[in-house]
């Protein structure tokens, strides 16, 4: 299998397999147990929550172990809504599902504001400007989308958001390791098994004095803020990805800048989704007229690619990302999402985009 | 180091790590993607559905996969108040950080019933009986208490709260494998990593047309009710360790009866804290007028027990549970929680007890 949807999940690091391995064997116990086996296991979680903290470019503010980014991402948007009587949320329509949905459903008590991009993915400043007010209690934009790579001006959104009063909530999952981080966010959301990391593990950092309410309440193990047994093991995968980024960060930049080069040149002939310039190039979301891109999925065998958000798939409904840029049903069913990073190979890249070329083609 | 905090975590079981292996390798797709490896993913995550069901004795209902046990009880409690416009919630004094906490949040905003119980651990039917009406959303009860190990009437106690039109939440996370669940529950909240499984999944299981409202909003990964991507890897984990129950459930329950009987008769000359009947005997909550417990920890070096809940050690509070049976704090700090299970053998037990119980009489 060429596995070409690192924007569903990547490749486990080896490095991180190796990290885990211990925790998934004789060192059992509990992190939060007193004794010398639950120090050791709590001091690997401190350890982690540092390198995580060092991957996120951050020497303040405080970091907390998830369940998930999904879960990070609740926690910030009900933990803040109502903040300082503050009831208003901003965010954008090309958002997560993970933010979409949660806005959605604050939406039935709270006022919320979901803003249009332009065709290239781009949310419209002015328009942000005055959506945002006295009474918003928090502004949430994605660094890098999930489904067409495309940039957030999130500095500016920050900025827009503090001239308010207002919080600014940063979905980092898909550019942690890959694009800064805004300095000014005060709320960021990020996922291990999208940077070679394990599943079921994320983390919310939190800017100092920033503190949203617990979504999950009971024995309080992060920071008096989360509730539930930590595993170890995730943290000491996490933390083991986390330490790869810092290392690995400008070689897997030129990796991927060289693979997009070639990628996108061999398919010059369909048209991407989303901005080129503005985004981040390990997402190729690529349309053709008159495609069927899920016959397509069927047709090429052997490569691991997509139609968009796999948190999505089944619902057969059309990316609501594609969508918000303007696209027909009819084109957004015509996209495939290609994603690639540190461990695809020129070769397998290379050979994987002309079958998918020649079988759309042949359409 | 011998283990004796089976309550705090257990051992995880070879199977288990066996089982979690391919998942923490090669085998890394989203179980949410279409295509070949994620469909096998998705493959691998309900074949783990079906056997956790199983070990729950469960033919009808729907398990869904959560990060904790402590988000399964969350995700139970909030979601359910409130229902047909039942605004009110039972519980007990002795429950777990997890249903506490959480009962203590909704109190700001919805009526609750913290219910005491007596001096052996139990709680009173009658004053169940007179705190459950027409405005009950749920009761919730433990199966078996994670400190003193006590079982509540948990059958009884769903009848009453079906008799009074509510539902009956069961926090089954000590009890799973050891004591048979109360078939009336209308939702079950358990932990893998209580049951030799890994640690960071746990799982909510609802009967038949009883639908909590989502904790986690998002892609709607798990039956559109819980959000996040699942870890194929923690799922089979968790699957793995429900077979085992399966298995050795009858040679699990005689290896503990054994054990008990050796450690209940070594140690005659401490108090046992709670009900020595009503109780799973894995669990051996002692007191010994004068002793400082926190000090005996330290002096009983290269053997982890405890002295209550991993989840509220560092507080430094006397346990709410022991208080909640009538002990006085200095009672309390002179309690120690020993538990153990299918790995301990009785020569290590025998060999703790001693060591235990002669720092002790040193004191």
């Amino acid at each position: 299998m060429i596995y070409l949807d690192y924007q569903a999940t990547t490749p486990l690091a080896p490095e991180v397999e190796a990290a885990m391995a211990p925790w998934l064997g004789e060192k059992f116990a509990n992190p939060h147990a007193p004794y010398t086996a639950g120090r050791e296991a709590a001091a690997t979680v401190e350890v982690a929550r540092k390198q995580v903290m060092r991957a996120l470019g951050k020497t303040s503010g405080r970091l907390a172990f998830t369940g998930s980014a999904t879960e990070a991402l609740n926690w910030a948007l009900k933990g803040s809504v109502g903040r300082e009587g503050r009831d208003e949320i901003v965010t954008i329509a090309t958002e997560h599902a993970a933010v979409l949905d949660t806005v959605q459903f604050l939406g039935s008590t709270h006022k919320v504001h979901i803003l249009p991009v332009d065709h290239e993915g781009i949310v419209d400043l002015d328009a942000l400007r005055a959506a945002v007010g006295p009474r918003t209690a928090l502004v949430a934009a994605m660094l890098v989308n999930n489904e067409i790579g495309v940039l957030q001006p999130v500095d500016e959104i920050a900025s827009i958001a503090h001239e308010a009063g207002a919080l600014m909530l940063c979905d980092a999952v898909q550019g942690l390791g890959r694009i800064a981080v805004p300095e000014q966010a005060d709320l960021i959301a990020i996922s291990a098994h999208k940077v070679h990391g394990p599943k079921a593990i994320g983390a919310l950092w939190m800017a100092d004095s920033v503190e949203p309410a617990p979504l999950i309440h009971g024995g309080g193990q992060e920071l008096g803020l989360r509730s539930g047994t930590l595993s170890p093991a995730l943290c000491a995968g996490f933390g083991a990805a986390a330490s790869l980024i810092a290392e690995r960060a400008p070689a897997d930049h030129d990796h991927v800048e060289s693979l997009w080069e070639m990628a996108h040149e061999r398919m010059r002939d369909w048209t991407l989704n989303g901005s080129a310039a503005q985004r981040y190039h390990g997402n190729l979301n690529l349309r053709r007229d008159g495609l069927d891109a899920a016959r397509l999925m069927s047709e090429v065998r052997g490569v691991a690619f997509s139609l968009g958000s796999a948190c999505a798939s089944g619902s057969g409904r059309p990316s609501h990302v594609l969508r918000a840029l303007g696209l027909s049903d009819r084109e957004a069913r015509s996209s495939i999402r290609i994603g690639f990073g540190r461990y695809t190979t020129a070769d397998e890249l290379a050979e994987a985009l002309d079958r998918i070329d020649t079988a759309a083609k042949a359409q």
